[in-house]
């Protein structure tokens, strides 16, 4: 099987470029002097979770507790289960660990605290601290972070295990000294909620932080012991935009065939649309010149950018291209396959059950990897 | 098992709304004098279809060559696959219909319509008109539709079946009036077509409509032989904004725990975010009023609206909502299971294999219905 035997849409993964864009993250940890703890909310692959965990003590990061029941089918036992989770789950969560899964789950309310504390499982907790993104965490209110401590503390079955944060505002940054400053500014809320604990003489010995962007750019990581970057491992449109990586360096694309030439319009049509790349529009924010609508149209074979051209429209099963150039209706006709490198590729590879695998500057695919979806 | 007993996030199905949505659409046909040849795209389930076709001979419509796979597998013969397809997909439409499927395909090219004619397979082809919404089709320049039909005629193995014609420019409308204007566009571009066509002593049977709105709101379907609404059958906010039925016909939505509270920013997170609810945000084109976000919140067991609570901001694994009152976090503990009504249930219910499902006013799970995602 080829590149070009595949069906449309189809979601392909250069193996190259994740293996590099693994050792990069890999190097840069290390560096750092933290444990890289890789966020499989991308992926959602144990093959990708291999790769991005190579010769790493930290584990793996998942988005939902079904990512962590397949990940440690696979083998993968420590898991932090990086989103705040309601009392409904602490049942699923405690099988998981009553299986020999070293699962951590994360919470940020004290309501949510006494629950674990009564609840008849034994549970890790780590506590989310809100360090600017105004997502879910506790923020400077030392009081409320100290007191959900003492209640994991004072708990017969469950212990803390230690505090983390997301600066998710990174996104926002546009330079690499922003990236530094919110970088820093993770770095010290996550540093300072942990020796507040201390403090108060409850063991606190994760310090966790993490985004792709602050992962890059931050300057030290001291007090840090570990980082949860998940988006450079397949990469896309929007980090390429905030400087995270290359265009090239984006692993993860869809196969799509175009479908109608409208020369009257100047535009044609791929039949890849809103489920196929998802509506995600996050390059939106980076202004005309850097908004790829909702993917960058590339060469089946290479990869390589074709003459600019983006999806500025979707529809279910429509993507559409405003073609400028009327001679590249000629070089496009229909039935041709193109890559389209991905907006904001966690949503994009979403749609699919998994990856067709193949080398960079090879046409052949090597495995078919699965992704778990779902929760 | 009970809607409260769901963990979140999850699909639920209200199997009451839904009947009542597709009796109406079969009423509605027969009203027009038209056969109703329901669009899988959004609900792509056989369950959804036995209800949707009841007593009604026009078969079904279809987004993807998996869709018409499975509701073959399902008993479902008379099948369009109503998006524009490429050569490399005439392979797998062939072993269909030499399956014993009554397939039809669609086409809006002399070119694709060639490869169609030297296909070694027996295709049934219906040609896609463009009647004003520019995604795909042939416009108004008869000698392209003919070429495409003599080519057709000529063919040895493969036959013209017709010609169908999509109003997605209704979606744009806002009043009756606009719709009614719509429709009757849509009807008279597919009519004049197959009169055309049939001019050149060529047969063309079906003659093909369809979009929700139009559906609603046509005058008169004369010279139409069906119809091919959708998304009526779930229903969502999009639709409730422009009129085609009220927030009270919403048959599926995603139930949601909330995870967090924010009360300094008045913020409360749902467990539901970009992944679980897509980031279709259609109903941002009825401005600030009809805006209702990436979707509405409502209570659990009755369906009805939450305080106008609307989500205003995905992450992946979040959704945030803005309290106005903050009374509403006394009212909405962390742990509170809520429905959430989909902004474009199409996009919505992809996300999930299947359907919890339920009926109106009562909170027991009486079935587990699939869907056909991917391609």
């Amino acid at each position: 099987m080829k590149l070009s035997d595949l069906q449309t849409p189809c979601l392909i993964l250069d193996r190259t470029r994740l293996a590099r864009n693994c050792s990069r993250m890999i190097d840069r940890a290390k560096a750092l002097g933290v444990a890289l703890r890789p966020h499989m909310k991308t992926g959602k692959s144990a093959e990708i979770a291999k790769l991005a965990t190579a010769g790493q003590p930290g584990g793996v990061t998942v988005s939902t507790l079904a990512e962590a029941e397949y990940l440690f089918e696979n083998g993968f036992a420590d898991i932090l289960y990086a989103v705040c989770l309601p009392p409904s789950k602490l049942d699923r969560a405690a099988a998981l660990t009553a299986h020999g899964a070293d699962l951590k789950i994360l919470i940020d309310s004290p309501e949510v605290a006494e629950d674990i504390a009564a609840h008849p499982g034994s549970h890790k907790v780590v506590i989310e601290i809100d360090c600017g993104e105004h997502r879910t965490g506790v923020d400077h209110d030392r009081s409320r972070l100290l007191e959900i401590a003492r209640i994991l503390a004072g708990a017969e079955r469950s212990t803390l295990a230690g505090v983390m944060t997301h600066a998710g505002h990174s996104y926002r940054g546009r330079t690499p000294d922003d990236m530094r400053t919110v970088a820093a500014t993770e770095r010290d809320a996550a540093v300072a909620a942990a020796e507040a604990i201390r403090a108060e003489g409850i063991d606190c010995a994760i310090v966790s932080v993490g985004s792709t962007p602050t992962a890059l750019y931050a300057d030290h990581l001291e007090g840090v012991t570990e980082m949860r970057p998940g988006v450079y491992t397949l990469g896309d449109l929007f980090q390429a935009g905030i400087g995270s990586h290359g265009v090239e360096d984006i692993a993860a694309s869809v196969v799509a065939s175009v479908i109608s030439h409208n020369r009257a319009r100047g535009t044609l049509m791929l039949d890849a649309g809103g489920i196929a790349l998802s509506k995600d529009r996050s390059t939106q924010a980076l202004g005309e010149d850097g908004d790829m609508g909702f993917g960058l149209l590339a060469d089946l074979q290479t990869g390589a950018p074709l003459d600019g051209l983006t999806i500025r429209g979707t529809h279910q099963e429509h993507g559409e291209v405003a073609v400028g150039d009327p001679e590249l209706f000629a070089k496009l006709p229909i039935g041709t396959k193109v890559r389209v490198l991905p907006n904001h590729v966690c949503m994009t590879v979403a749609a699919y059950e998994g990856y067709e695998v193949f080398e960079e500057g090879s046409d052949e695919i090597v495995a078919q990897w699965e992704r778990r979806n779902g929760w």
